[in-house]
């Protein structure tokens, strides 16, 4: 029996549903303030300034996006804040202001309030962000982080996910994989000896957002689509495909991961590119360039990141993003965290 | 025993303590593109046009500030929209743009979900605000909603909180303790009869942001402050006092109560200047202006919203709010919500 569309739950919908039906009520004309509403890192603003108003929010939820066991509260401060401004570079923006709403349990304690907000300032310092407002509000059982970050950025400078075209290069800025292993072992917690291995830690719980490659990138002019990496690799480029109308191949044996993702994967007998493709939380930016701007894209990220970005693919005219392997090509299914699964 | 200030909880702090331990990682210096930050109804910040921007933020959550049996999904996302917009009307600011975080349980129906946007849209159009983006999230057992309004302001015509002199009138855009009201009588249920107090509930669900209003008072050039009823008057007045470095005394006798919220206080036994002073969700606008400019004021408003507005009160020098009755003059306890408490 088919369940009646009343009765059909947000979990039989699925996260991409629920976004289709909250997008149905986005404007029904184009609003001729905004340049870019639903559907990228940021939403894309004219405020009658030079530059356009970037604007971006992320929620994190106690029990969904962290655990007591997975982020403490300086990291939990600094990865609310890190995850907005990773959206924020991927359109190659400069955030400046920062609303912070935050639902605490009665319960929290001032010194986690106190962490949280380290751990928040700390990031906001280093990337002058200024915290301008948000509303602080009593939660009955679990902690809910959302922030709104606003930046700016030149005209002429904002990327997209809509730009990219058949034949260029795909490229990522940084290893992937690393925020899904270090999540493996804090989840593991003190079964395991996670010596070693702390940079996948750090990498799940205090990701460094590529905000001045993005920013450069966006101010190259060479870029023609970028989004970061979130919710993993298959999901994200899937979305650079599906508004470019293109599809993507990916090299696997170009996939950058760390020796010490490789060697806790060999040690647990886990598959690390699963990890590479759909474990998410990277927070590396994705993007796309000509075949013949090749150079000039090493030599720029190299400049701004201490270390060249990896080639992993070619945009492809066929719908799909599929996987050279040894074994030849497989389509790859999205397999990125997926909400109300 | 005193408590450990490691373990000392925000329960202990309460909700003001909470706001100034955020406010201390405020930035160290004034920046130099934000006009206003924390502490008002809205951040007031420069984007390099002619207008300001104005931005604001509220949570709901579910359990703390609704539940279903006080908010049905269509008059929740109405809600959700109208508390930021009164936020917006109370700085003198015209909303365009908004941001839904929202986080919903996974059993929660599609029918939930599109009634809340038929709400959410329904206010939307009627000022036209368009949704630009968001984010949507599972939570693992109950809703909350953020929305982060933007909006913009002729710089001459923004109204903040601190600038109520002493001798200036106080006055209300329409009558209070309605909404609290709705609210006893949607928690007692079917246990009561609500015929006759439609109008009690409504103010409860579907609160109408003074949105044409606060425009106007912010070009009149008279308003000295303004503030939105969101917690009570005894909490909002004391908003304005605290920032304009002065006292409040409010005159019982003038504080506006409609026949319906007296008839049901008559009914159940209540102190209908108990919600009518500290109640909150009323979303009038509070205002000052001098004392010679009430002529005007009553004509502004009155043409704008077809009503005039009460006069219910005076700024002054001493500390404090104070209330005039017909046993004399009290001080008047904070007593709007409180969260943490």
């Amino acid at each position: 029996m088919k369940a009646s569309p009343n009765r059909t739950t947000l979990h039989d919908l699925g996260e991409a549903g629920i976004i289709r039906r909250i997008q149905e009520h986005g404007p029904a004309r184009p609003a001729s303030h905004i340049r870019k509403g639903m559907g990228d890192d940021c939403a894309v603003l004219e405020t009658g300034g030079k530059r356009l108003l970037l604007v971006t929010t992320d929620t994190l939820i106690e029990g969904v996006h962290f655990t007591d066991q997975t982020l403490l509260p300086e990291a939990l401060g600094w990865k609310s804040l890190a995850v907005n401004i990773s959206d924020m570079a991927a359109m190659g923006g400069t955030p400046h202001t920062a609303f912070l709403s935050i639902a605490l349990k009665p319960e929290s304690t001032i010194r986690f309030l106190e962490s949280f907000m380290v751990g928040f300032k700390t990031l906001a310092d280093e990337t002058a962000i200024v915290l301008a407002g948000g509303d602080t509000v009593q939660s009955p059982s679990f902690s809910v982080i959302t922030i709104a970050l606003l930046g700016d950025c030149a005209p002429e400078n904002v990327v997209y996910r809509s730009g990219a075209r058949v034949g260029d290069n795909l490229w990522v800025t940084g290893p992937l994989g690393n925020a899904a292993g270090g999540l493996f072992l804090l989840r593991e917690g003190s079964s395991f000896e996670p010596s070693g291995y702390e940079a996948l830690i750090q990498a799940h719980q205090r990701p460094m957002p590529r905000l001045k490659v993005g920013k450069a990138l966006g101010q190259s002019g060479l870029v023609h689509a970028m989004i970061d990496i979130s919710d993993g690799v298959a999901k994200d480029l899937g979305h650079i495909c599906e508004q470019s109308n293109t599809g993507a191949l990916l090299q696997t044996t170009s996939i950058p991961m760390t020796d010490a993702l490789l060697r806790l994967a060999a040690h647990v007998r886990r598959r690390p590119l699963d990890w590479a493709l759909h474990g998410g939380e990277d927070y590396e930016l994705l993007f796309t360039a000509s075949s013949s701007d090749e150079d000039k894209i090493v030599s720029l990220v190299t400049k701004i990141s201490g270390a060249p970005p990896a080639k992993i693919g070619t945009m492809i005219r066929e719908d799909g993003i599929w996987l050279e392997t040894e074994a030849g090509r497989r389509r790859l299914r999205p397999g990125g965290y997926v909400h109300f699964s």
